[in-house]
């Protein structure tokens, strides 16, 4: 059983559409509140090397990365540590409300317990007119499929490669950027912190369209390779669709990569890919 | 180190309004949001012979107690789950579900991942009133002190005693008591979850006043000493002060216990009582 697999059970009894998006939505007065619970782990989610003042920074922004990702403001948030050592909290809080305050977020109190392994929970609350908001769904045949953000830096770091290990460390969530995207009138956007390519896959179901990638598109780092970049994960990019004619109007941020196209799966230069990405195993 | 201790360290980085509370504050239009978020752990948390739907149950139940200390309702809830085997998660999620049901919150979302060492944390998010909520702060002496719910029962069954196992596995928040208290201008207000005694000392030193129990007035049930009433954890009621006058006339829920007094401190019948309650030990 994977991650997805699991998700599918959970959609059986919360409902499914509690369960499509980075973020539950709360229609709150003329706005939407949007919110989001990321739980990481030492041994699973944090590299080897890393500081606890990046422990702390990482686990605020894998979740303001998916509020970014709704279009939305983040607003607050909240983190919960099971502590191997109550002399690691400083640092991670110190951390955690650096990139609070890079974003606009208020880092707002949270919970603190002991436990064998370290284990990090951010909850993040952001706001967004619900005219801005974005959700997976509403990508459409005929609209351009782009990104925005590093591809593979964080993938190339974890296997050791030293330009790359801060990018991997401390993701920079695109948060001013999924706004603009918001209210530019994009039609679908998730983040792609498990890989570009699953994430296409992911959109690819939610939307019952495809997408025709084109490899040359896929902008290479220095030093990264077309698998590393497309199969990689933890780089908290955004995907997005849109009109082809929004992205040059607007002068929207990222690189078109591909078309929607109304044939399901992810193709490369019209070769099915790969589902593959960072996903929990079970087994 | 203590739990309390931490906090006191986490204030110096993220501010102490930000931590007094049992939930954070966001102003937000003409309401409050309130958010808190609550980590649990097999081992520390779930007492031994707790059902998964029970611990599912129970990990929303705590959250939503937070939530209604605070005079709110609670809208939403989020669940992460770090599981040591995924076969868990739908009991989890049915009791979690039932618990947001039967008090008007919306199971919305939430994130899984495999842990070594189930571990829950849930976040719920609230809204209120400004002239409605209701802080730890705002006790003042000349007022009297209530606690709305039972006293004991929880520790009772963690004891042993199969009559209180229930209420130590299927707390019930006390949501619509929190509404109401809120609503009728009560002065300050918490849960009681580390227990009575430990929760009066927290509001004592936060509003620098003291109170004087009467040892009389600690309702028991049956099979329940005041020890075990006054001292122990897991009950999920509410503390909190008011004038006399309040109480009378709007016929607050619960039960009178003692006194709001100048000179710190929690006196039972003249005594100084041990700080003690629940609390994780770091050492």
């Amino acid at each position: 059983m994977d991650d997805r697999e699991i998700v599918k059970k959970i959609a059986a009894i919360i409902g499914e559409k509690n369960t499509e998006d980075d973020c539950a939505v709360i229609p709150f007065g003329d706005r939407y509140l949007v919110a989001s619970t990321d739980m990481l782990h030492e041994k699973t989610d944090f590299p080897r090397g890393i500081t606890d003042r990046q422990i702390g920074w990482m686990s605020v922004a894998v979740t303001l990365s998916d509020i970014a990702s709704t279009g939305a403001q983040p607003v607050s948030v909240l983190l919960a540590a099971g502590l191997d050592s109550p002399l690691r909290i400083e640092d991670i809080i110190t951390g955690a409300k650096e990139c609070c305050d890079k974003y606009g977020a208020k880092l707002s109190g949270g919970d603190v317990d002991s436990h064998s392994e370290l284990t990090i929970v951010t909850t993040g609350i952001g706001v967004v007119k619900p005219e801005n908001y974005i959700s997976r769904k509403g990508a459409a045949p005929g609209e351009i499929v782009c990104v925005c953000g590093n591809l593979g830096h964080a993938q190339k770091g974890l296997l050791g490669d030293p330009r790359y290990f801060k990018d991997l460390c401390e993701p920079q969530p695109k948060v001013s950027e999924g706004i603009y995207l918001g209210e530019s009138g994009i039609s679908s956007m998730m983040d792609i912190s498990d890989g570009l390519a699953i994430s296409l896959y992911d959109l690819s179901e939610l939307n019952g369209c495809g997408f025709e990638i084109e490899r040359d598109l896929i902008p290479l780092s220095d030093g990264i390779d077309f698998d590393t970049a497309f199969y990689g994960g933890g780089d908290f990019g955004l995907l997005y669709t849109c009109k082809e004619s929004t992205f040059e109007e607007k002068k929207l941020p990222g690189f078109k990569i591909g078309k929607v196209v109304f044939s399901c799966g992810v193709r490369v230069n019209g070769t099915e890919t790969a589902k593959k990405g960072y996903s929990h195993s079970w087994n």
